[in-house]
């Protein structure tokens, strides 16, 4: 059966007090829209129309791209009006599963149940049972479970006000119906709006039955409409990332101090200590170890490698038994070989350091390419730039660069060469060969230290 | 109605382990009588009594420069004796409002309701309802809701010990009963002390109505007695603030990882990520970004700058579009001009930075002026200090200095110039110059590599 | 009376999906069997017996040098068959305690009453009272409170179910008993093991008293099955530490923020700001303070030391008043005495730093010993590694280094020199000399810019 889904994305979220549409805002790093679009994907839908309003264009830009359908809904009449925007481009034999942007968090699996009910001709109603119902819609069943009404809060009888079973808003039901009962909501409310949720009396009305699921978690059906709501689920999406982590087999110091924004990929025996990021694609080989405050983005780390506290890997591909930080910085472009170091106060930046190779302090590397079995001595800096281009830095295996170097790129130092501490290297320097560029020691007796100035 | 509030803080605090007196531990930053002397400030009240004892030196000079009325209580007589102490220089046609040094967040919209039922002529009295309130004594309300006495937990029948309304301490009345009142206390009682409950008998007793009202919050009335009790009210202190930050427009990565011991102000979309510190007085411009782990000081950051994860600042104005970090320390008199840049493993201390330029790597730039879009290369040190006087660097806009210069200050390098990487420049460079200093590069074969010494 | 102590620590622990045993596991930086052989150690055993089996090469490995007689255990066949093992080694006079490697937090008190109890002559058992005992063998006591049977809760009547004190396994008996009843256990059972628990229901035919003590904590008797469980653990552990800490005299920032992984002590007044990591011993002087994401490990720091934000410390002796960080990192090796600074992105080693000397920028002193009152400049590099030796560096009181200056090690900088800024140094400078080793600046009017390549 062919699925089209419609998510609603046109409104203001003022409680958000934000410049940026609410459903932008994001959860682990995500918008919430694209949460809600990645879980509608997993059903391949025949379409997915988002229905934008207040910062329209802002969506349409940052989801540009993805195949999706914009709908234009240019006057905020209800939900159900919203969904009428959508279904001029929805075959009558599909089935209509509507999700809002701002419930970021509901599992493709939970989706699925409810289009396979759509799916049977019945409709597919998610609710949730809460500690406090108090402001929501009441859940009404009959005798045999179904859903015959939906009962607002304040239009509830105390008899009803004690069921805990709510609405979330979210339903599936075949396309004709809703091509049917649309056109026929009324505005006819304290608000003048047209009510989505009145489709459910319209069914039970014409004798489709209303079936309803809960989903596994009260999280998913979570709605943001201001930003401590939004830190709560960040909250609870983090925690539940932890969870499945440590099930994988990572162990964590703190499951409540890790943030994942992202794909992160762990294998066996992967140690993770306190207060930790990932962000974009991670993938950690076996027994990787990543100290604490470490903030690791797009990244691969073969097995065995450690990265010591305090260290930022970006865009950075690392192999097996490396050893990074603490106080290291690796930028896009890194390529760090078996075996290699890079250590404190560290930058590297599209730099290929070969296998064994040291780099283990105080050291700015950029646009190298650095051979195995090199030795970069504290303080050593590739002058890669001179204003306006950027040029490379090769240096042969096995060579020895001394201490508080500057290496004027474009340069050379060949294989199994010494440059002398605190040179300034701007030529080529031959395999096996020394450089040496600094100033000859002078020493003068009974140095009159400075005075201080009088004020 | 004149206020006068009398804050008792001349308890010892033994149990704090501590050779501070207690009321100067510090709860978001900032000692916890300070928290009672600020809120009390909110009532512009008459005359701000301190009764000081314990360690009462160290709280006067902590307190210098306040307008505060020490009072010494010299022995610990009772809560009663340590207000008496105040009254000689407190008027017989003001409001007394008692407060405790050591019950540092009492919102002073709490206190006002207070001073109000007390100019009324009635005694306010501060009451809170426990879920647990062994211990603490009960209070005894007539038909009309009016507090009528105060059991003691000991003295309390079974009946007495169900009522979970207890007493804080916290209250106030006019003055001319307190004036008469106190002298008549008695130390009749197994501590041999005067207790200033004891006047709500007196009152009920003389017909003076007693109306207790309620905080909005437990915390409000939370005394702290050891440093568990302190840290678990500086964290509630920390999420309510957390929780206000996010209502102003803030979005927190988590609430409940962020410290903030001063003032922080934030504009609309400002991006804090996790395990932040604020401290100070602190401003940040809309959509200002604040990085994992960083620490800021008494800054104005403006808007649309990003500061990445652990970076430090401290006393620095920073302008718009201006990017900071990661592991950038910025130091007292650091301005940093719109769209300008301070990098990794950079310090800057009285460093005025102008638009457009950057520092991006493993710098100290202190006491420098620096003009537009001036590219300060990786390794450069300004010799500021020569071993007892500072000196300042000056470099013109759209100055080139090389990598691992170091500029011998008081230097200036002019507009348009170029400084040699590795180059010690000690004199002056004129617009569009370029200064070398460095040995020159030489070259030798075969040279024989150090070899391991014997041992 | 001689106690034998019997660990069982032979489990696979497959849930802990790791090439690790699960008793190696670590929490708060110690494999889990090592807090149960601490704990014990506790008792002075005669005998401490760990029976191993899964991975138990790696278990004897990791435990090398303690005095442990290690059994092997070469088929699970059940825990009485595992405590079996150890048997033929323990004599009839002693009291056995049977302990857990996965249960890892039993507190030497609790066990020090079971093998009293034993020593008696009755059967010691640890029991817990759970919220839901789901699962677990129920204990059932007769009128004097005595256990008469321990029943699983397969096994269990209705009102049997509702016991909800349960066995945790951890029990002490002579020794005589369990060598007459072990072997009389019976495997006929639905795993066909032999259970331990087995002789509750001996010791209840043949007269032994059984007699049930509590822990104080649940957490004391909780095993690890999973990573979840032990990071649950974990945090508990960490919890427990930081109220210790608060009791004797320390201020946490942040109990929930602050990792103990091995001995910390605190002087009166210390101050510890979020998210501090301390491992092995660590000691701290009164009003030590130390700043947010410090990693202190095998450190003692002297009084009033104040450490800053973003610092790592290990194996490093720092004597009183000194200053560090904020991101220092002393490695180490490294010697402060008082009033000495180490600044921000300094890396020190093997380095005694006098009285009252700075190295406050951008730095790495290796091998070294620095005399009194030295101040070593931004950019300072010890080039201590020809690439196969190191070797010393040594300055004198009061001697000033410039900037950006290397020292070429084996080197000795006389009392009061001064080396120029930007100076590499190879030889011995005498006392009050000034050495300068740098190259002229020149000056060239009209520097032609570089121009950007053309691509």
């Amino acid at each position: 059966m062919k699925t089209d889904v419609v998510i609603l994305a046109a409104g203001q979220g003022s409680r958000m007090k934000s410049a940026l549409p609410k459903v932008m805002h994001r959860l682990a790093g995500k918008p919430m829209l694209q949460h809600v679009i990645d879980s509608a994907q997993g059903l391949a839908p025949e379409g997915l129309h988002v229905v934008i309003g207040h910062g329209g264009e802002q969506v349409e830009q940052a989801m540009e791209g993805q195949t999706l359908n914009f709908v234009w809904q240019h006057e905020q009449l209800g939900t159900g009006h919203a969904v009428a925007q959508a279904m001029p481009q929805i075959g009558a034999d599909s089935v209509v599963l509507v999700l809002y942007g701002d419930v970021p968090l509901t599992r493709a699996d939970t989706l699925e149940q409810l289009t396979r009910i759509a799916a049977h001709g019945d409709l597919g109603l998610l609710t949730v049972t809460l500690d406090d119902p108090t402001g929501y819609g009441r859940i009404i069943r009959n005798a045999v479970g179904d859903v015959v009404a939906i009962v607002e809060h304040k239009d509830a009888t105390e008899q009803e006000k004690l069921v805990r079973e709510v609405n979330t808003g979210i339903l599936a039901l075949p396309a004709a119906a809703l091509h049917d009962w649309l056109p026929r909501l009324s505005a006819d409310n304290a608000q003048g709006e047209y009510y989505l949720t009145d489709v459910i009396a319209m069914a039970a009305e014409e004798g489709m039955r209303v079936r309803a699921i809960q989903p596994e978690a009260e999280q998913e059906v979570q709605g943001v409409n201001n930003r401590l709501q939004l830190a709560q689920l960040e909250r609870w999406y983090q925690r539940q990332h932890a969870d499945l982590l440590m099930a994988a087999g990572a162990t964590l110091a703190d499951p409540a101090r890790i943030d994942v924004r992202g794909e992160l990929s762990v294998g066996q025996d992967v140690l993770i200590d306190i207060n930790t990021i990932f962000e974009g694609e991670v993938l950690l080989g076996e027994g990787v170890e990543i100290g604490a405050n470490c903030i690791i983005r797009n990244a691969r780390i073969g097995a065995g490698t450690r990265v010591d506290a305090n260290s930022i890997i970006d865009g950075a591909v690392v192999a097996e038994n490396a050893q990074i930080g603490p106080f290291a910085r690796l930028r896009p472009g890194t390529e760090m070989a078996a075996g290699s170091k890079v250590g404190n106060f560290v930058e590297t930046k599209k730099a290929v350091i070969g296998k064994g190779s040291k780099i283990n302090h105080l050291s700015y590397i950029g646009d190298a390419e650095i051979g195995a079995e090199v030795n970069v001595g504290a303080g050593t800096i590739t002058c890669n730039y001179d204003g306006v281009n950027k040029s490379l830095t090769r240096i042969g295996d096995g060579a020895f660069i001394g201490s508080n170097s500057s290496l004027v790129a474009p340069v050379e130092i060949g294989a199994g060469a010494t440059v002398g501490a605190g040179s300034t290297i701007t030529k080529t320097v031959a395999d096996d060969q020394l450089a040496v560029a600094r100033g000859k020691q002078v020493n003068l007796d009974n140095w009159a230290r400075p005075q201080k100035k009088g004020s």
